[in-house]
């Protein structure tokens, strides 16, 4: 068994918790780091296996990740959960390659205008920087998963519409260069569940036997509409996060990624077993509300509850 | 052409504003009858054409409906705008006969443990009276298309699950008994997408040329999901409210109706064309806003605004 099946079962949907990291990247105070344990520990309870951790990114810049490789290690003390941690340049893939992460993941952007205004590099350079990545992964002892992102996937913040065929294009491309999964991101949340499924579908198509994750945003509100639609289309790994906590630097005010909690009730009712525990994971709210009390937490099943007659431990 | 036609063409989808009724049936404070004016003119301007304007049934039980008729004559002085009201009874029923509104609306309970416990009747007692509402309706002079609900469809407050085959038989009964159209209710925000579908896509095939509705709520963060699922399943009529407004009495703290300015993004992201402008739409939720302080409005797209690209008038 290789390692991406090791993580990404070809026979079970998986959800990942994204808060740690994505959901941390414009909130106005940070948890500390036995918070952010705590809220791990307590979501591995509740049944969730995959943790995005934090990013391998300048310290002073992004003070939120400073203690990413503790994050890492809380991880890794688990039975059969999984870290990933984010990179954006060489020298965080060195350090990522170091921590022992089980997964590294790096992102390309769509579209060439968003590239070098948020990389300031081309697309083709980033993906030259992902091959790289997955050279040294090779050369790597633990061999950690390598997952790239295509951020803007489903629309770009500074172009608008983004031509699906140029998201196929990159997926090849970055698998060419040696990745072992590739996430489509709706960064900004502009696509709604028919798109989602044609780009996931194309996408599936051209990974084979590898996964296809998908990244989305609610910021207006097709969050769970979209992953419904990814779901249908051969999408087996999905990211989330509890509350829907996270912004967007791109979209101000706007909610932040799909809520983990509802995604997990959807996936449920269309019949793939997360091995979630509801209760167990309304339950962690808790602490990114006395931690973060300044930030909104969205997610209809925290406010409402199971249905009638619906088990909480739903696997 | 007969006037379920002209109010349902067969060829369009129709967004509904349901807002007036079922968004007003638990909010703290009831809006001016001079807002509520306000309210259906201004989403008018915005392209909606269909508004549930309240019910018939005692005005010291329901205050927030003692002036229906008056509401009902604002939506008809708009030239291709349609009321619709609600009936419980048959003296509610012949109120609104001689109201002359476009659409009576009336409700079935899925379940007979509903039936019993909500309107203290039998559902075949309950489909009698549908039956003598159609009755009504052909020996009146405008003759309003007759819509039954079936609520609690897609689960039960009272029993949980609901077998969809119980609702398909209730279909045909409604049909047999005379109704235009029938709607297909979550009442308590129960389904997923893939229930939904399946329901909708059984009722549509009984419905044949006649209109089937999906009436959903967002109770647990599905409503745009099984939205879109109603959409591919063949459903083109669906009631929103803007901002989502309308508790539940069977879900304590729950939001309403699906958000209706998220629908209509919903629906031109599918290439429905729903002849909405989306910046005069979200202003109208400033009438609710001033007029009840005290409830929640939801929503991605007031949040958000349009992606960038697509042009706020949508049609």
């Amino acid at each position: 068994m290789t390692r991406v099946q090791e993580l990404y079962p070809d026979n079970k949907i998986v959800l990942r918790e994204v808060g740690l990291r994505d959901g941390l990247q414009l909130v106005k105070t940070f948890p500390s780091t036995a918070a952010k344990q705590r809220w791990i520990r307590d979501e591995y309870a509740a049944g969730v296996r995959h943790f995005e951790v934090g990013s391998f990114l300048p310290a002073k810049t992004f003070p939120q990740f400073a203690d990413v490789r503790g994050i890492i290690a809380t991880v890794a003390s688990l039975p059969g959960a999984y870290g990933i941690a984010l990179t954006l340049n060489e020298r965080g893939v060195n350090e990522a390659l170091a921590s022992g992460v089980a997964e590294v993941a790096t992102v390309v952007s769509a579209t060439e205008e968003h590239s070098q205004a948020n990389a300031n590099r081309s697309r083709e350079s980033a993906i030259a920087n992902v091959k790289r990545l997955c050279e040294l992964r090779d050369a790597s002892t633990h061999k950690p998963v390598v997952n790239s992102a295509i951020s803007m996937a489903l629309g770009c913040s500074i172009v608008g519409p983004v031509d699906p065929t140029e998201v196929l294009r990159l997926t090849e491309k970055l698998f060419e260069a040696g990745v072992d999964m590739v996430a489509i991101a709706d960064t900004v949340g502009y696509a709604g569940p028919k798109q989602v499924g044609e780009l996931v579908a194309g996408a599936v198509k051209i990974a084979g036997a590898k996964p296809i994750c998908i990244h989305l945003h609610d910021t207006r509100g097709m969050g769970i509409a979209n992953a419904s639609a990814a779901l249908d289309a051969g999408a087996r790994v999905l990211d989330g996060s509890l509350g829907g906590l996270g912004g967007c630097p791109f979209a101000p005010g706007a909610t932040g990624n799909v809520v983990f909690e509802d995604l997990a009730f959807l996936c449920e009712s269309k019949g793939f077993e997360t091995g979630v525990d509801f209760e167990k994971l309304i339950a962690v709210r808790g602490i990114l509300k006395s931690e973060m009390p300044g930030e909104a937490l969205y997610g209809g099943l925290a406010r409402a509850g199971l249905p009638r007659g619906r088990a909480a431990k739903a696997a």
